[in-house]
């Protein structure tokens, strides 16, 4: 088995914070082994917890499974930079969440910042399991939403790959320059008193 | 020093997850104490580490401090109904986000989803420090922009209050009643294999 290198040689939190923050990162290799049903089921257990405006909990996943009925559907909404590496995923999730309140019918202003605030339980989840957890944009949304009728109330969000750590060597050589925990901004670039200002 | 209920007992995970997610929770109560710097700063840290796509960190927080010059003017952006509690907050936060990439120019279609992403490392960071952080919708997004100066090219996402807990009995009756951790869906209603379904 694969182990996920650790990213406290990459990264120097300023302050100090819990580790499961700065341990998660979002690795491309993946070994092609499944993941069991219970482990997928802890994941979306994580985001279920997160915060949403009036407790509406308007996102929802849909998922297929390595080897299930919906893999090659949901394989091919991915673009074709995205497939190289998914091809190893255990699991393909598509993130969508409700624009409008489910008590009233009226516009919800923050679905889809509620929906990042559930994938990022997710993927912190994922991180204490030692799997891997990586959003993507990079789909054919128009093509998801045709295949799994997701109806146009609903914004289809993001796409996940999840799986379990496989060996960066097998990755595309550009791709495998870049399989290592990334570095950020510093706290003063992302965060300031009073007015907005150019960091 | 008031104590945050513990969740335990309203809360009863269908899975087995790391316990910061259910822990973590989002009172109004606040005791009108302010935070340190150095306890704010560790917020943004934990935002800091949050994914986002390409790595573009397009998340910013625009905050002001009780007792400091930005407060009268954000507490300002906030609706009557979260001045009521807010009145309370150590700090008050806006969080806006780059609908453009860094890089390029062009449109990021995550740039929500990613703040939202950030947004949650914060919050679970603050339950761990046992801060209140409450993430609003309810505020008037146009006069916080036209307020701190935020280009176009940014989107106002949300408002946060932070503070210390405080004796939920201080808050207006209707408040008092919703002072506790709240439930959620079961997991089957959130996540589904497949196509689209109503729970």
């Amino acid at each position: 088995m694969n182990q996920l290198p650790d990213p406290v040689d990459h990264r120097r939190p300023d302050y100090l914070i819990d580790p499961i923050f700065w341990r998660r990162w979002s690795p491309r290799a993946m070994s092609g082994e499944g993941v069991t049903n219970e482990e997928l089921m802890r994941l979306f257990e994580a985001a279920r917890w997160a915060p949403s405006t009036y407790n509406e909990q308007e996102w929802r996943f849909l998922y297929a499974t390595r080897g299930g009925p919906h893999w090659a559907a949901f394989f091919e909404f991915l673009l074709p930079a995205n497939q190289t590496w998914c091809a190893n995923a255990a699991v393909l999730v598509v993130v969508a969440s409700s624009t409008v309140f489910e008590r009233n019918g009226k516009p919800n202003p923050v679905h889809t910042f509620d929906a990042g605030a559930a994938f990022q339980n997710l993927s912190l989840q994922g991180s204490v399991m030692s799997l891997v957890v990586h959003g993507m944009a990079g789909f054919d949304a128009a093509k998801a939403r045709a295949a799994l009728r997701v109806p146009p109330e609903y914004k289809i969000e993001a796409m996940i790959a999840i799986g379990r750590p496989g060996d960066p060597r097998a990755l595309p050589e550009e791709l495998r320059e870049r399989e290592i925990p990334s570095g950020r901004k510093r706290v003063s670039q992302i965060a300031v008193e009073g007015s907005f200002w150019r960091a």
